[in-house]
């Protein structure tokens, strides 16, 4: 249970942190699901998309620090939950697909919170700064970008909207506000905060990155 | 060694187990490396694709469970008999195009063979039920689904036909069976063969899950 | 900092290797970062190319060893050049798009030291002969093979060229050349330039592999 023991050490703050982790893997994995009913995947397909879509980040963070088996092996509850969630998207999807804004919602608040998660993660295991902000991002942003490639796209996140780049400036926030010393709980909240502000921002007004073309 | 002494714990089954995995790591490596040349590839992607199908899902396990270098590195033979049929199989691959219905039983094979071995190591590796039944459904399927995204194809098994499923359902049995402690040998002799009727009637009688769409 | 501890071990030569790996994975950074220009990739998508074309075989190699976390989050200089290519190539596309030659010469240079590099790991990890040259192709492809999947392409390495195969010759005559005993130095000069040439040699005169059809 290290992953758990890494959470616990951010005392006060260990118990929202932990009902955001579980409510974002809720929405990742309605998302991935969703995704794989509008590919007209079969009941399989859809569990593995919900499952690796709310899972994947994290568990390639863990093999990239070698703290194996991954966390949803060691805590089964994230499976169960995204096991659930898919079958219950597999059932009524449409019911998910009304609530498109809300799904939104929660996704940011998903990924806010894996964010913070990878990059406090980071430090436990002494990375330096680029290799914490990296976790970061990779914790939020590659269950979704597996599901992508599964899918037969290309991953929504290099091509369009400010996704993973709140995630960058987030983290990034998260290393200046911990070599400052700042109080944990703060420079936790501050920054998943302003990755779910910058998130939501870009939503409600199509914010975009630059692009180029040769 | 470390993989072959989980297997060999495995007191008189043992030597079945190993050549059954010999004769499924030569079955998915020819179904990878048609696929290859079905695809136009040239000689060194045809042999990458024999060897990632045949061996991509044990590494995936071993990574996941960090019994590193994976298998295939720490026993070579696999990897020789990989590239060995690859390369038969560019040198006759109308050979095997016209023994499909071969192939495809040696798949099975495989298929039930890889899944039992997947889950009995994550035994060994003291994981849960969900993890055990993911661990075997990883060693059997991964391989096959990164062969389809190399193709750049939507990964087969995410879309039709009983292929992980039955891999699913044999390795719940195979944990049931272990919690109430039956012998060993008969719960993987049973959970294999399980796997292997049921993807056999699934190809005689075109079985295929319910899918749904929004 | 195992990685530049197992590169120290090479003494005399580890300058120049050292030299040859920073300017690689500035020739890799730069091909990621301008494929994604070119597919009309955002800044993000650009730079995360330009990262994982320059890393992803290290990492894997990394990944698969058991050396963790990978070489770039231990020397994260690897990091910074990526990162700092890709921003570059994002600016001033035009200016690498139109140094091609440079590009391939460069792209050929990584080749040659990635692949080496990778196999000398293995030798330290005592992996066998094909696990050896596995490794160095690995080190010195997968990173190109990911950037072609997360652009839905297949991956060029699989379809045409002698790009993988140069590796392939290099990795085996440095491990032909580690049995018989040669002088480490001599052998890596030796193995990395055969990669070079070999792969000059075939974009000069347009070499592919056979490719057969069912």
């Amino acid at each position: 249970m290290n992953y758990s023991i890494t959470i616990g050490r951010l005392a006060g703050f260990t118990d929202m942190l932990y009902y955001l982790d579980i409510l974002g893997t809720i929405a990742f994995a309605a998302s991935g699901a969703l995704t794989g009913v509008r590919k007209r995947m079969d009941l399989l397909g859809v569990v593995v998309l919900g499952i690796i879509t709310a899972t994947g980040g994290g568990i390639l963070r863990d093999v990239l620090m070698n703290d194996l088996p991954p966390f949803c092996f060691k805590n089964e509850l994230y499976l169960y939950l995204a096991i659930g969630t898919s079958l219950i998207v597999f059932v009524v999807p449409q019911h998910f697909d009304q609530q498109r804004k809300l799904l939104l919602i929660l996704d940011a608040l998903g990924l806010g919170t894996f964010a913070v998660i990878g990059t406090t993660k980071a430090f436990t295991y002494h990375l330096g700064f680029i290799g914490a902000v990296i976790m970061g991002v990779v914790t939020a942003t590659f269950g979704g970008l597996v599901r992508d490639v599964l899918c037969n796209d290309i991953p929504l996140i290099l091509q369009r909207e400010i996704y993973a780049t709140a995630c960058i400036v987030g983290c990034t926030t998260l290393c200046i506000m911990r070599y400052y010393s700042f109080d944990q709980t703060m420079a936790l909240t501050f920054s998943a905060t302003l990755i779910i502000a910058i998130r939501s921002a870009a939503i409600l007004r199509g914010w975009q990155l630059p692009r180029k073309s040769v």
